[in-house]
């Protein structure tokens, strides 16, 4: 990979499905869907790779069932790259009633309150019956704000997670379910960088994690809440200590303007609900700043969401049009929203990768 | 129009936004959206005329929006032919408190309970204010089983109703939006045969209809509850009394084989809510018969939807992950499940017009 003075880094990332541009942007789609868009459209508007939540496709449909369907980029009819997290997020953020041992953590879905137990070992067995062409380690996201105390023991568990995770993962990637008819490839694993807002802490991190030698890496429990100037110093601070010739991911990221700047600090990766949520919502990300379609003022707009996009949803409907669709609950008011949105930010993403060609 | 010898015909309508080729099968597209599908999918799905629904779109976002707009066509970027109902039939069964009376039918809105009064020239107002290719006559749709003297009053009104539509459609129809930028053309205007189950009033109906001259006839009052024979003898009835060179218009039906049987028998057009609407119930229609998605039969059935189907979701995603969309409540569910099943009905008439070139 290529780094500029400015630290914006072109690269390449050969996965078994597909050699993704970085620096790039992860349509999320956790339950094997990028919440109301169809594949072929994606395809169509340049998404490379996009995310599964391991814990929504363990608990819905089923890891083992997924599996017998081939794995997840046969069972959703997807075949570019897919990434899955490792489940740890959300069983944090989304399940009851949760116990964290060193073991790992029980806790209760939240669809039906039935009692689960994840270690680093189950994450990656489940991640390997998916075959996503990279997975993650199992961690801990540590919460902001936490004290010294508590992040410090949250980094410990994620540390010994990412290396029972790794162990786990050698000695059990040739189960992947493509992996005959991919020539013999298996998937990669990326650790993640966890430590909270101390620098010492996400500095141990790094290099721990560097030493035990994963695919690519990530950096994890940031936009959670700390103040911009953190996230951004943290970032700083992890970069230099990752190896320049694997990807650099940074989780759960963030608006247009954060997802520009930390791709030219010489971040690879991102991914965000952001775009696909907040679509849903009404929100849309423009070049002349961020619009509510529900807004009153758009009722006789003829104007596209952006007049300067040239996205298939501003080429064909109107501000007017979509708030419509939007009042009278139209499924396709998310549908063409969400559109938009990924639209404009793969399109950031794919000027930055115009400006940073050598 | 050429009439085979089995009664079918194989037609074209010029209509301003497009030239139809009939026996064409019209999909629903009550709010200005045929519900969950994007324009340009409708479009490859080679769909010529979709439907707007008078009363929805009067109620939201308002007639009067949508002619400031610059009409229905350009308010949803839908540049193929469009027909809009009359609202009557949701007046008479969305509805709430509706008071009928020679003038018109005072009803409250669904939506709010806002108090509104339709007239067939106010039908006919809204109708030019949308723009749609076709109009239709403001009628009262004869409910299944009506008693002799209620069909009887029921079609007295209907009449009248049709001859006021067509003078007020005749002196105002010459302010259509659209009107300058399609070289001064205007919307054509139906007029519907109703007289419920009895014979001798469909004949009645068809003839005074007939002698007022509409740009096309359409059969209603059918498929509203009526056994079979009764709609086949009533269609049989009613296609011989209508001009050979008019279309016909049979509204509101049907199933699969209905759809084919009606169009051999002569009909030229249909509408039906049952592809979109049972598609976003899991119910989809295949060259094997009727399969419900959601059953667990289909949990990891990797068969396409429907296996001689060369539709883009068929072509695509297998059984088991539409029905694991469905269980998992996403949006892209009904959008896919609506593809195939319009892609399926406009498939059926598609190989009727290739079976009925001469």
């Amino acid at each position: 990979m290529a780094t500029t003075a400015g630290g914006g880094r072109r690269g390449q990332m050969h996965l078994p499905h597909r050699s993704v541009q970085t620096p790039v942007f992860m349509p999320v789609g956790t339950a094997g869907t990028v919440k109301a868009v169809a594949q072929d459209v994606l395809e169509a508007l340049g998404a490379e790779i996009i995310l599964g939540n391991t814990y929504h496709l363990y608990l819905r449909p089923g890891h083992e069932t997924i599996r017998r369907m081939g794995g997840l980029h046969r069972f959703i009819g997807w075949p570019r790259a897919m990434l899955t997290d490792s489940g740890g997020f959300q069983v944090f953020s989304l399940s009851q009633l949760r116990k964290v041992t060193d073991e790992g953590v029980r806790f209760r879905s939240h669809l039906d309150g039935s009692s689960h137990f994840f270690t680093p070992e189950h994450s990656v067995d489940v991640q390997i019956a998916l075959g996503a062409d990279i997975c993650m380690a199992f961690d801990e996201c540590t919460e902001y704000p936490a004290e010294r105390k508590r992040a410090e023991e949250s980094l410990r568990l994620t540390m010994a997670w990412a290396r029972r995770s790794m162990d786990h993962f050698i000695a059990h990637r040739e189960g992947v379910p493509w992996r005959e008819e991919m020539g013999g490839r298996t998937q990669s694993l990326f650790g993640i960088v966890q430590g909270g807002t101390y620098r010492d802490l996400r500095r141990e991190s790094a290099e721990k994690l560097v030493e035990m030698g994963f695919d690519g890496y990530a950096i994890g429990g940031l936009s959670v809440g700390e103040p911009r100037e953190l996230t951004l110093e943290t970032i700083a601070e992890v970069l230099p200590l990752l190896p320049a010739d694997k990807p650099r991911y940074l989780m759960g990221v963030g608006y247009p303007d954060e997802i520009e700047q930390y791709a030219r600090m010489g971040v690879d990766m991102m991914d965000c609900v952001l775009p696909t949520r907040a679509a849903r919502h009404g929100l849309l990300f423009t070049s002349e700043g961020r619009i509510n379609i529900k807004s009153k003022q758009y009722a006789e707009d003829q104007n596209p969401p952006d007049p300067a996009c040239a996205c298939p949803v501003c080429q064909r409907y109107s501000r007017a049009y979509l708030r419509h669709l939007m009042h009278s609950g139209e499924a396709l008011s998310g549908t063409l929203n969400t559109i938009h949105n990924l639209a404009y930010y793969l399109g950031i993403m794919e000027r930055i990768r115009a400006s940073l060609i050598p």
